[in-house]
């Protein structure tokens, strides 16, 4: 859930929020502000290097996040005030047990209260300020244990590892 | 090395690549295009939040790593078309053995055949599209063995952890 985000100045920050969810392994991103653009990126990146990744922007967030936990799932909110990464994770890896439903809430520059009281966990990725996006593929990271990488996407087109250059399959259309 | 930065397109990309680079543990950062926005807002945060960062920007990439070269220091560039981190990684290590500047290269979106070359690593933080500011955060995390969040930073402002809302401890002025 990405919340405060502002379209025009916003626009690569959020997308980049979207594509790291994606390749780190979370099934979509709900964003609080209308935009078309973005959704057009990130369907276009799954079109091409696989995998499903659902993308709905003009979401309300607080009733979707209230609604969330009400229907068991938890909240995990990236804050730099929150509790440090490596301390919380085995009790949102122990949550887990109990629910696979995970939401992990990035905000843009001022976060509002509630999603501080709603988040069952305020984890910080280092108390330094630097980025939502890095902080959530750290957060995934970690949640996933490196195992992200190793996910098959079965796209279009698939990139195979290589020391120098660029090496690209292309699926036959059948 | 941030290579390829367009001052009005990129400059919240680039501020998030210099300040993922900071917090987690490098020492500086080299922009090839002049921008003093960018200069400004980093210093400002080294100013509240600690630590030395160096940020120079206008700075010719080409001859810059030809010389890091020359000196004996290495360089890793981040591409999706490289070798899987986890498999390079051990390699690098190795490698700082021998010298510690180790440049780590972060392009915007196309990035010039002589960097592949003239790269020691070129690592690929996933071999899917995502981020430069994820791929630079999830790099330094493996480099530094996750040991770059118990850095003490010691600024004027210090974040203390906590369950819920903000607690920052303000140095007392001399």
């Amino acid at each position: 859930m990405r919340i405060g985000h502002r379209p025009e100045r916003d626009k690569r920050i959020t997308t980049h929020v979207g594509l790291v969810g994606r390749a780190f392994g979370a099934s979509g991103i709900m964003i609080d502000t209308p935009d078309e653009k973005i959704e057009k990126t990130l369907h276009a990146v799954s079109r091409n290097f696989g995998g499903r990744f659902s993308v709905k922007t003009g979401v309300k967030w607080l009733p979707e996040m209230r609604k969330w936990k009400r229907e068991g799932g938890a909240i995990a909110h990236l804050t730099m005030y929150g509790e440090r990464l490596d301390d919380v994770m085995p009790h949102i890896l122990e949550r887990a047990k109990e629910s696979k439903n995970l939401m992990v809430v990035v905000g843009a520059e001022k976060v509002p209260k509630e999603v501080y009281n709603l988040a069952d966990f305020n984890v910080a990725v280092g108390n330094q300020p630097h980025s939502e996006v890095a902080a959530l593929a750290m957060f995934l990271d970690r949640y996933f244990s490196g195992k992200q990488f190793t996910k098959n996407f079965k796209g279009n087109k698939t990139i195979v590892p290589c020391e120098r250059g660029k090496k690209v399959i292309k699926a036959e259309k059948a």
